[in-house]
């Protein structure tokens, strides 16, 4: 065969990306491949509706089948995103010896395995460089260039529609929800934003990199998330005081047998690169053991980034096809994983500085009791800042901690929300000072 | 064969790194292989001096073609730098079917046409992501993970030499010959930097970068260079109260079927994301027609960063061995060259905007003199700053210019530089405001 055929399945944003790509700069992949990269398929419940590409017609189906199935096709690309039907479709891609390049970050944080598995079993590839961090190469990246690497830690914004919505909060001091609306009306934030902003994207992407990074692979449930629905603009202030930024982080490290990922609004300290990384971008900050720092960023989102990875997978598969190299590259980099030798640290036993707001009534000894109640718990206070009272009459006290447990923390927390002096829930931020 | 058997030619400094990574981190690599990736043999003129090492002494010899010509080798790593005997090693590997990586950066931009060449002819690949940028996995980004993209521009900081001591001068006010000094004590520079202060070394990379980004292969000859030794504290302070940092900037570009390649001091805006690469980092800032703007960060020299590159590309390699693909991905990216469909533009041509530093005596139309000449050649300018005098009773005049072409500007400073007010050669530093 003197060419590669490729048929999309899902035909939405990032899929009229990538068959943009493929019909408008055809002679540039093939100046790169040395042969041609062609688009035979493409199928949609919608092949009515416009789109912004020129497609033949002929191109065009609404059975899934006509692509996972065919025969005239080598690569599928699943574009339709959620469990199922993209799961099946993807299944039976593989069982028809295709190989298969998909964006679906959820499927593969929860059905990676089976996917995986499958592929090798029928040696074909699955690929996916579009599922973390939209055009920026960081699954390559993590599986190749860097992999003479043990990973120490990485930080990660995963997630442009909150990175968005805390940058607008944090530049024009707005409160969630507005800054929420003008992503909404912009674009960057979809009509229900649960999945964006309660972290649960991000953690899916948080899932993928930690099996990248260390060879473990976790599952969905073990992972400590948190979204950005609580943050307030005062908490921001504050942060910027004790010279902070509030990012959604993805934070993950290694020591010894011990990994850690958790998924959570975080205070960096503004001298940190991640902290420029505002608007809907996306970066990640790792450790290397050999190579030290390394940040990638890049649009995180978006049709034509998202659909460029795409279609670097679809070359890389392309040669595979070509060269017979299936399987070249185990799928996450691993050859042999690490389940056995490394545990995910349990959120409680995490250690970390916090940042934490109470409410109080503004009465002699507040202070020292809230001190006290920390003090038994082992977490001792870095700075403290006292505020006029607020509207309501409560007074905002603001403090940093060292370094302590995130059980302790919790049990301490909740003696102090218990304090007739208190009044409502404390507002717990955590901060990130390793650098 | 069970395993792929690495020679090395080279045990200085990043020599060395690759050793160990090979030794120490064995059981890593075979983790994420799925077979063990072997040193058989390292070939120095001195393997008696004591390296930070443990090696079994069998694997020693002094004779290159001990591991050029060597049945039992599969992979050769050149690591002795500099254009001969480096070269004639390289292409003997390729003679005998070996694969090759190199981290010569000056060999590649001069002979890496003979030498890729070559491969291509005897079916063998040579990797070079050790060449630019260090640890960072940038030419692998280009290569493979940005494959889809049009590159429409890229910016980098490609030398750690000199923008450690771009950043003392700038943090410190230090002048250069103290900065460099210090980046001498500390062993970022060498006894003699003119490769990496004259801009020689950044300048490689940006060959490399070149042919990567647009498939234009250029000849180091065509490329503007110049070094950052005539920039005093004076302009970096002047920078500063315009709002720009000086950064040694490798800067290319393509506009329809015109490429520009220059490599020269720059001010680039406080804001932008390179203005933040401080110390002996690299970064590359790059923009694709589809994955939009993307930065790449990371350790650009030293061991280990070095030797992770290094060894990414032995995996690399010991699948092509293993699996049969070799010239899978053409070394610098591209099946079909673009020499022929895309020019360089002459730096003449250039367009860009101009910080002048004019130093004057102290009379009564000077400025206007000045300003006269600058008019009738096209440029005009956009700020002035006049400064009280020096010590030697000379006026610093100061500019910032519009967007003007390089062609003017130098018949412009060539008349100011010869009138009877000016003292001295105008410095000219360009500036960067593209973002």
């Amino acid at each position: 065969m003197n060419r590669t055929r490729v048929g999309l399945i899902g035909w939405g944003t990032v899929g009229v990306g990538t068959s943009r790509i493929l019909l408008e700069q055809k002679e540039l992949l093939e100046q790169k491949l040395g042969w041609p990269l062609e688009l035979v398929r493409i199928s949609d419940l919608d092949i009515t509706t416009p789109r912004a590409v020129n497609v033949p017609s002929g191109l065009l189906t609404t059975r899934a089948e006509d692509v996972y199935a065919a025969p005239d096709i080598d690569i599928v690309v699943e574009l339709i995103g959620g469990y199922e039907p993209a799961r099946t479709f993807i299944l039976k891609a593989i069982e028809n010896g295709k190989h298969v390049v998909t964006a679906n970050k959820a499927l593969l944080a929860t059905h990676g395995r089976e996917i995986f598995d499958a592929a090798a079993l029928a040696k074909v590839d699955v690929l996916f460089e579009a599922s973390v961090g939209g055009g920026i190469p960081l699954i390559r990246s993590l599986k190749e260039g860097l992999a003479a690497n043990h990973i120490l830690r990485f930080f990660g914004i995963l997630n442009g529609t909150s990175n968005y919505i805390l940058t607008r909060m944090t530049q024009e001091k707005m409160d969630f929800q507005h800054a929420l609306a003008e992503a909404q009306g912009r674009g960057f934030a979809e009509a229900d934003p649960t999945f964006d902003v309660e972290g649960i994207d991000a953690a899916h992407k948080l899932v993928i990199l930690t099996a990248l990074a260390y060879g473990l692979r976790i599952e969905m449930g073990e992972v400590f998330v948190e979204g950005i629905r609580r943050i307030e603009p005062v908490d921001i202030a504050f942060a910027d005081e004790f010279g902070y930024i509030v990012k959604l982080l993805a934070i993950s490290s290694r020591q010894g047998n011990e990994v850690e990922a958790r998924l959570h609004p975080t205070m960096l300290p503004k001298r940190h690169l991640l902290a420029d990384v505002g608007g809907n971008f996306n970066a990640v900050h790792l450790h290397g053991d050999a190579a030290g720092d390394i940040l990638l960023y890049g649009q995180g989102a978006g049709m034509m980034p998202t659909a460029s990875a795409v279609v670097g997978d679809l070359m890389e598969l392309a040669r595979n096809h070509r060269g017979g190299g299936a399987q070249r590259v185990p799928a996450l980099g691993w050859r042999s994983f690490m389940d056995q030798g490394l545990r995910l640290k349990p959120m409680d036993e995490v250690v970390t500085s916090y940042y934490f707001r109470f409410q109080v009534k503004d009465r002699p000894g507040v202070l020292s009791r809230i001190s006290g109640v920390l003090g038994e718990n082992d977490i001792s206070i870095s700075q403290v800042n006292q505020k006029g009272r607020d509207a309501a009459g409560a007074v905002p006290i603001v403090m940093l901690t060292h370094e302590a447990r995130e059980k302790d923390v919790r049990r301490a927390l909740d003696i102090i929300d218990r304090l007739d002096v208190v009044l409502g829930k404390t507002m717990l931020i955590r901060v990130e000072d390793r650098l």
